[in-house]
């Protein structure tokens, strides 16, 4: 039998996987299980999107522009502006969600062996995509004391080397739920001048911004044009994450001609997603301030009934919809598979995810947790008290 | 500015990309550009996938599995029974596109430096994927005297490496519309046995077989279960590439598991497009006969008309909807591009794809184009007299 690849022997299987077993079987005994563990948003999809589709009137579902419509993408560079990001219509490509923005953008800036450095704990699929472009992650610690706010510059300077090729930035955070401020993206901006780096900002949840502070983008930091390099996508801003459309941001035009070749010979986005992002554009204000009011409810509510708990911290979040908790617990892993397998309160329980597999550094991470406030109030009540009983019955046991 | 990698360099430009210009200018003057060059089929989509889209009834438009459901794959495999390849829903990944089928393909089974075996002329966009993935294409020469039938085993014995891999087929073949023979999978399948290699068969054309002429898949081949992989897609089965969901279907349990990695790496393929493709399974069987019964009448057409230009040599194609046709000129980039920029007959010009970006062999297949014969019948014929006319008047120049 002809062997896999080594890179397909290291890629990571998801660090929730291995759980889902568990959380079926607990389901089909009747079990009402919490989801604390997915980025997949309850809130819904802007009609007007969803109607786009249901008024498309298509004979021939064809192939869209490989980078995108001309409409879709002016329509996108305004939406930007918006956003007091100047950009261009020729600055964006459109990709199959963001998951492809990274991938085409690694291919474009960097070869086997190439590094990137990222703040962890940092989303988890960031490593299955170094790994299959031959790309070595290098982590750069962040501390859940300071809420999980950007390293130190020296510490960053102390781990580039002739191979180091771009930082990665997840701004707001997952699975931090950190903000980065002004200050912080001009320190960044200084650095990677200095280093003739590029600087890649995952900012898919623009939006999700919470008391009182505003998103600054890498692109609004003047001085980069040549190094930075924006992944978006409309998943979480318009809770249409099945849409798979995402794109890639940057004044580089070498970036964009090179991943412009990349995304010509996987030929096009999806055509019906480009159709729902494009009407998504035209979504009312107020939905964007009823979902940040809904989130920033849940957060509180979040933050709150976990700080009652006995030897719980927790990383204030101020973007995105993800938390990490540190638990009384040795080994979040087991006790996350043990709450599924075992533990029950009035016949509920809940799935969390283990922090480990945000960490790139082994054994760090290992009495976390993260947790996305997806669910509605009561349910994230229910589900942190559920947590509490757990966590007592668990430690007991030991 | 930091520099983009030498795989970003290294990547291809398409074929056609460099003709767009020319043909965008020729419309603006009011020309009319027959394309002959693209793979989009005006081919209407089954009803049944547009309404189900139509009729869809989402609140929230949420990630698939990464995957494809259970649902869709069960069916899927029904389709594939129904084409006497015997094959579970486990044995399916859904991937957005057949392009993606490729990518976790390569990954899954092949490292920087190793190498894929392709009989050339080939899938233009099947050298992107292997530099995009450090892998190096090995080019065996098939030939139009035969209407590039498979080369010969001795010839492929010839070119295997330890690095060797994988040997990919498209089958029926883009561009070159062969067909390959029962004889010529169990030849390939004897090979890959006795070197311990994957075979790959690009099957999406699947039911583009004209002439009483049957399809033979790899997976109907026996004894190499752990050898073939099948990538696949909806695109121009039910002529709808804008959906972007294909799959691979393989019984090489290793493969599946690590290609899924990739799948998860990448969250989910399009949920619009997987809805229209599990519709589009139950399309009418009559659908195709009428799609079939067009193409023939458009191959035969075509293949006709060149038949009658002096010094044009055709192979004639079984399958698919391309031809490779061999013209009297010593440069098709030339020609292409100066029937573009030049030639007008009753202000109407074509557009055809050179075929030396299918060869990877340096200075092959300069005086072929592939004609893909997507247009209707009569738009074909005054499209093989304007190229009948236009090689007249551009040999006459020289």
């Amino acid at each position: 039998m002809p062997n896999i690849s080594k890179k397909g022997v290291a890629m990571p299987l998801s660090p929730i996987r291995k759980l889902v077993p568990y959380a079926e079987k607990a389901k089909k005994e009747g079990v009402k299980v919490f989801h604390l563990n997915i980025g997949q948003p309850d809130i819904k999809t802007p009609k007007i999107a969803l109607n786009a589709i249901k008024n498309s009137n298509l004979d021939v579902l064809k192939y869209s522009r490989s980078e995108g419509s001309e409409t879709y993408r002016r329509k996108l560079s305004q939406y930007y502006r918006r956003n007091d990001i100047e950009i261009d219509a020729d600055n964006i490509i459109i990709t199959t969600g963001g998951s492809e923005a990274l991938l085409f953008t690694f291919g474009s800036i960097m070869d086997l062996g190439d590094e990137v450095i990222i703040p962890e704990p940092f989303y988890a699929n960031y490593n299955g995509f170094s790994i299959a472009q031959g790309v070595t992650v290098i982590p750069i610690l962040s501390e859940i004391d300071s809420n999980f706010s950007l390293p130190s510059i020296s510490n960053f300077e102390a781990l580039i080397t002739p191979k180091t090729k771009a930082i990665l930035i997840c701004n707001p955070g997952n699975p931090t739920g950190y903000l980065y401020s002004k200050d912080e993206i001009r320190e960044l901006a200084i650095l990677v001048k200095k280093h003739d780096l590029f600087l890649i900002a995952d900012e898919v949840y623009r939006e999700f911004t919470y008391d009182g502070l505003e998103h600054f983008s890498i692109m609004q930091q003047e001085g980069i044009e040549s190094n930075a390099i924006i992944i978006d996508s409309v998943s979480k801003r318009y809770s249409m994450c099945g849409a798979r459309i995402g794109c890639i941001v940057t004044r580089n035009k070498s970036v964009l001609n090179t991943a412009l070749k990349f995304a010509q010979a996987r030929l096009s986005p999806p055509t019906y997603g480009l159709i729902a992002s494009e009407a998504a554009l035209e979504t009312p204000t107020n939905y964007f301030n009823e979902v940040i009011n809904e989130y920033v409810k849940r957060r509180n509510i979040l933050v709150e009934e976990l700080n009652k708990i006995d030897g719980v911290i927790v990383a204030i979040p101020n973007g995105a919809f993800y938390c990490i908790a540190e638990l009384p617990v040795s080994d979040t892993d087991d006790f996350a598979q043990w709450m599924l397998e075992k533990f029950r309160l009035n016949n509920q329980t809940i799935m969390v995810a283990p922090a480990a597999g945000f960490y790139s550094t082994k054994g760090l991470g290992k009495n976390q947790v993260r947790i996305a406030y997806v669910l509605n109030k009561e349910d994230l009540k229910t589900s942190v008290a559920i947590l509490k009983a757990a966590i007592t019955e668990y430690n007991s046991q030991c």
